[in-house]
């Protein structure tokens, strides 16, 4: 389909068609001289505990600072480089050693490489086809997962967000007890119910509500003083809810919650589970990368009794936002049968490879991120040695913090001997972090002293 | 908070805290290689003429040439620059000028850099003060777009896909003629129905499957020869649905069908909404883009009446995937009520700036990427008229494309006069595509003859 090599512009509607489009050598170089520009401001200096973590300005005057405009005609690379050099000064430093303020922080080299990849590649996951490798690398990684989580065998796939992979759960779980409700909706069903905790992460509501459930079928068990769930409560809801006509069919239960940092008992919540045929979804999102560390993992005793379990490993093991999968046991084909719409455009079942290798058709996306290779990556540099040293490595400095925290006057420790602490928790400042004045630096970045979560 | 440099180690559960973990100095040399050889194996490379689209193997094949397992022990650095240069090598060339198997192809230099930059701030755009510079090009970018769909005031938010948009306007319509099903759910209420042509994405059965409409809720309205949808079928539609008692509520017309290219008359559609109190929602995922053309945007035709509009400028604009906004008419803080969960660990109300700015309450995300920031990138670069000329030229090429299918001996062209050509579905060829055997090169990707669609 190559253009004929001719002299006469060929002409349509307008448009010179065999006419140059992009400089090429020019945009290479302007590839080349922001790639440099990324590796010194950003993977050398945004990393350096002697910089700023953020150059903070309200939004009002970065407005003014920040040239956002779009206009007529395109501006030249010196000014797009300026740009660049301004969006970098005035982004957060998510990679700096002090960067305190997520669920997430760091910077690692492997995934990085990953990413940029990625990015350069332009894949998109949904055949084969077009992304073989991504394709085989995603099953590559859930197979290793759901080992690490203790199954037999399962299925999964990657999504944007454990958010999402809640709500993943959550329509999975009522396909398995209503299969009906994929075309006929709820409008015949009782009314589902679902169970989850008092410190369960908010996209459980979220979750309730996207799938037509709503906020107020989402029953909050009580915690006990560690904000872990109590099976006991839990089971009274669950015998109060089918009391009054309701239809219970999920649990979720929560690995890692994003204040406490709590893990519920997963094997006393398995147990009711199984006494009232509940699905039971394990939100393990931040928590789940415990299961990498042999000394940690039984903080998610249990979790090969769960039918799904949501875990990001762009959390604590470092693999770049976004990098979620959605994990469910058995080899049931479930996955497929509840998303499964069968475009006839994308997936045809008279490919001359094995169709199902085209795991588009399982997602709620078309278009879908190869976020599973950045994860890929780092394992292969690391070794589940080195993931499971990251682990401890992270949870060795929560300690540490806890008694440095008891030592420090001005600080306050709200709670102690808690599994894993999720930072910030417990650390209550009596005053705004103190700056070092004098360089005008500000060394951690935690402008609300008081603020609860992390 | 930095650890006091003492010379003993500090040992908290058995790891060395004050010890070095990575190795800097030889993780930034691993980027700077990796950045090379992605520079010249993909950025160079992967988009010469000369070079092949796809290193094609089967399934069971590239699994034996791919390393792909996971070990207890890391790899060393040229190891792993080894299983780079593999994934480039078997990974399809989505920038290669003969990629023309998706809804997308082809390189954009600035869009491109924006993804680097963004990889390695590694941001999640959430609230405002750890995304600033990605809150505020969020905000500036949906503005531009609102104004090209020729709305006075609107508001939006980027999402992973067009599916994901499309499921964010019918749960949107939906609370706003019930608001109480964000609460409640559907089981108190009548049996919802929405409306959308036969050539619609399949994205809208699997919205009202996940959002508990159900699939057999969704009615598919007759489409003309040419695939656009019929306003009086639609609106005998909606009439016969009221009188089963079902409840209206949503049309999807469609802007750029996936496999016929066909845009939806939109000003007709909208007289059937207005009468009958319906929804709007345009599906403009791949079409959207048509409106940065002074000559084409007239297929767009009565766009500024919808209420909803879905538009991902990483197809025709080449943004990169994923770059999908969901833009929704008017000031009415509808989406922000719609999908507010107000967690109060991350969205405080009572932090030093203006909360409006912490737009990740208005997302069924938690963590969320930048995407907005490419397509800024991309439009700064080239400004509006370069973005014009773009679509122009991606008309022109297929309008080009059919005369030439017309004069080529093994292809038929089975439609003509479509107002936009989408790429594949007229080109039906009566043998494999030749390839030129002497240089064992594909010149064109596209293994499959007989497919209907692109």
């Amino acid at each position: 389909m190559a253009f004929p090599s001719m002299k006469s512009a060929v002409l349509v509607d307008g448009v010179v068609l065999n006419g140059p489009t992009t400089d090429t050598r020019a945009g290479e170089k302007f590839v080349e001289e922001a790639c440099r520009l990324i590796m010194e401001e950003v993977v050398l200096k945004a990393t350096d505990v002697n910089e700023k973590v953020c150059e903070w300005r309200p939004p009002e005057q970065l407005k003014q600072l920040l040239d956002l405009e779009m206009r007529d005609a395109g501006e030249p690379h010196d000014r797009l480089l300026k740009l660049c050099r301004d969006v970098i000064h005035f982004s957060v430093k998510t990679n700096h050693p002090r960067f305190f303020n997520q669920l997430y922080a760091g910077l690692d080299y492997y995934s990085l490489v990953a990413r940029f990849m990625t990015e350069a590649l332009n894949p998109s996951v949904y055949t084969y086809e077009v992304s073989p490798v991504f394709v085989l690398v995603e099953e590559a990684v859930l197979k290793k997962m759901i080992e690490f989580i203790g199954w037999q065998e399962g299925d999964g796939i990657f999504n944007p967000g454990g958010s999402v992979s809640n709500m993943y759960a959550m329509n999975l779980a009522r396909y398995k007890y209503w299969p009906d409700v994929k075309e006929k909706g709820l409008s015949g069903l009782p009314r589902l119910i679902l169970f989850t905790s008092e410190e369960c992460h908010y996209s459980v509501k979220k979750s309730a509500s996207f799938l037509g459930i709503g906020t107020e079928n989402v029953c909050f068990v009580e915690t006990d003083g560690r904000g872990k769930m109590i099976p006991e409560e839990l089971e009274k809801q669950v015998l109060k809810a089918r009391k009054v006509g309701a239809a219970p069919f999920l649990v979720c239960a929560t690995s890692g919650t994003t204040v406490l940092g709590s893990f519920d008992p997963l094997d006393e919540i398995a147990d009711v589970c199984e006494r009232h045929g509940l699905w039971l979804h394990v939100d393990a999102s931040w928590g789940g990368s415990a299961l990498m560390s042999r000394k940690h993992r039984q903080l998610l005793h249990g979790i090969h009794r769960a039918n799904s379990v949501a875990w990001n490993p762009h959390k604590m093991l470092m693999a770049g936002i976004q990098c979620c999968a959605l994990l469910v046991k058995g080899k049931s084909d479930l996955l497929k049968k509840c998303y499964s719409a069968k475009a006839s455009y994308l997936f045809q079942q008279d490919k001359f490879y094995d169709v199902s290798y085209d795991t588009g058709d399982k997602s709620i996306q078309c278009s879908r991120r190869p976020d599973a290779f950045k994860f890929w990556m780092t394992w292969k540099a690391l070794g589940t040695l080195g993931l499971e040293e990251r682990v401890n490595r992270a949870l060795a400095l929560s300690r540490y913090l806890v008694e440095e925290i008891k030592k420090r006057e001005g600080f306050k420790l709200l709670m102690e001997n808690m599994p894993i602490f999720a930072f910030g928790t417990f650390l209550q400042a009596s005053e705004r972090w103190k700056r070092d004045q004098s360089s005008g630096k500000n060394l951690m970045w935690w402008p609300q002293p008081s603020r609860r979560g992390c």
